[in-house]
């Protein structure tokens, strides 16, 4: 078959927050061919990366994306891998390239699996899938008892580990002290704390290592984003002086960005997100290379089920690699943009779903409930 | 002062042909102040850094880039720091960010230099300029015979260096060969012979090491770009097997992107192009730490003079970083953007204008002759 036809739907809340939620808007792929329909969800901002996929082209490596994508094959994986080598050849110049055509590559697998009538993960290559231990991911509270309060509640929903992130974490030393300790006491001593820093030191690897005791006294599994996804050299001086266990990945870009993150940075934990890294096969292949280096490969997922199905796809198969990001503080449009739902079982575990494509299903009516008009217009001629 | 108005201006060949010239099209920002102009341009495509300047926000790290620009005090170079720090803390999850941001901040720092009336490498810490070895930078010819003529027209118009680049080079070795004897020819023995690849081997060191004996014969200063730009292993494989010196870095976004290739990739010349990798500024950090890592800073320009001007001001002062790129087939609209232009003196140097600013006056005759239009609608309200 063929890819016969591509909308893009650019979704948003009434009101987006200064918050540091990426489920506050969506852009949702749906990409038709052979009778059947594929879907996908791309990064943030949703009108950034629509002028990425239908601007006039600049020049032979600065094309617009949906040039390599429409009436492309589409028969096997073959032909998957063929479209992302033509993207890359013909619109990587263009910087939001990535970010756009992720979500179009998992668009583009689950059309491919529904006329296989089989999941993402088997045409990728993986017999069968394996649960992960689901890891809740919420935000620090704004006082260390909301902290303790928020570990609670995620022990009582039968998580076996949780990660907090962001807020003010990282700017008061004593602070940041009476949250890890709050957190660890809301999970008490068997669950595993994870902590996201979101790049608040930047560059300064003197105000990480201050931290280090009080990590370690809160027994973290790892600390996630330390420094700017780039500083490499900052993540390996903070791994080598403190041991401490690193995770990080969210914003590489490709296969090439995160094999250095690990090789360079010393991660034990590379977080990849299949909406910004390329897709399910550049996750496929960041596991593969992860895992003969010792390292664990986790999705990364802040935004929807249909988002955290085609992130679990990459690695499903995997024994090595046992963990799972699962977003707790859902805006409802990411909650609504799919009919069902992944769901942590009694002991803590999901279950990549077993059903053809990634296994969502979308909800119609909340492509049209959430949707933000958008016209573009290049010398009078409507472009979208 | 502040900064009270920008504007974008969108320019295009009227037919964009299917080749790696980045000059065909263009994205100008025009920014005012305290009754003065700044002028700087962005990397290509044109309408996908419109959208990042002006799209509604996705969350609290995916804004805007205007919110962070317009309105913002500018009298001192500390001005200038805060908005760098803004767009990275504001946007920096918009991976288009850096390209729409470079062109703005040069825009930036030639208001802030009209406002002191100096030119833009002053004010950001040089005590003077110094004259750069400008190598023309052309395409290969389609035969052998072309690429010589092509060298002794280069050699005619006094460069002591040229580069030649991409065409079909790195397909086939014995073609490769004919060309690099045919370009040493033209350049008799004297003169500086560089060769770009344009990643044509991906990540394919072997194909890389078939060409090293023929690079050596032609006596190369220097091989550019074998391998994607992040391919950092690749790099420093081919330079610890071959000890050819290599140069690349014209697709780093950031600083520390453009550090990473110098440490990892063990690059000897690192080329930054101001209009992608965040601006003047990160172009003067880089430069700092590669000339303290005995690495050789070098502009990366494919486009306008108003560019060439912006790239050069980050090592203007240098005496280390000798060499200076200077596009030598620029389409019409890229050359007409300025109204002056940077030329090559009788002994092959280029002289960084000493004049207020960047010292490139625009031609706003260029802005409307080829001036695309574009509308932008959200919800029915226009935004662009």
């Amino acid at each position: 078959m063929k890819i016969e036809n591509i909308e893009l739907f650019y979704l948003s809340m009434p009101e987006i927050l200064d918050e540091a939620d990426g489920s506050q808007d969506a852009l949702i792929a749906k990409v038709e061919g052979g009778g059947f329909i594929g879907w996908g969800e791309c990064e943030a901002s949703p009108l950034t990366s629509i002028a990425n996929f239908i601007c006039p082209k600049s020049h032979s490596a600065a094309k617009p994306i949906k040039d390599s994508v429409l009436g492309a094959d589409l028969n096997n994986l073959a032909d998957v891998k063929k479209i992302i080598h033509n993207v890359k050849q013909n619109s990587l110049m263009i910087a939001q390239t990535p970010h756009t055509f992720s979500g179009i590559e998992v668009a583009i697998l689950d059309l491919l699996s529904k006329k296989n009538q089989s999941p993402i993960y088997e045409i990728i290559g993986h017999k069968n899938s394996n649960p992960k231990i689901a890891y809740a991911s919420v935000l620090f509270g704004n006082t260390p008892d909301e902290t303790l309060k928020k570990a609670s509640d995620m022990r009582l929903k039968n998580f076996k580990a949780v990660k907090f992130g962001w807020q003010n974490f990282g700017t008061d030393l004593n602070n940041d002290k009476d949250h890890l300790i709050a957190a660890r006491e809301g999970l008490e001593n068997d669950l595993m704390l994870m902590v996201d820093a979101g790049a608040v030191w930047g560059n300064n690897v003197s105000e990480a290592l201050k931290r280090v005791e009080i990590l370690k006294e809160a027994n973290v599994t790892w600390l996630e984003e330390p420094f700017y996804s780039d500083a490499f050299d900052e993540y390996s001086q903070l791994n080598k002086i403190s041991s401490l266990p690193l995770a990080g990945g969210e914003s590489c870009h490709s296969v090439e960005s995160a094999k250095n993150m690990i090789k360079y940075g010393n991660v034990k934990f590379i977080q990849i997100d299949a909406g910004i890294a390329g897709g399910i096969l550049a996750g496929k292949d960041i596991a593969k290379f992860a895992e003969e280096n010792d390292v664990q490969y986790v999705n990364h997922t802040f935004t929807s089920h249909l988002q955290l199905s085609a992130s679990l796809q990459s690695y499903a198969g995997s024994l090595k690699s046992k963990l799972a990001e699962y977003p707790m503080q859902l805006k409802s449009l990411a909650w609504d943009i799919t009919k069902n739902h992944i769901i942590i079982d009694k002991d803590g575990y999901i279950n990549i779903p077993s059903d053809i494509g990634h296994g969502m299903i979308i909800n119609e009516d909340a492509l049209f409930k959430y949707k933000v008009d958008v016209e573009i217009k290049v010398n009078q001629k409507k472009i979208f």
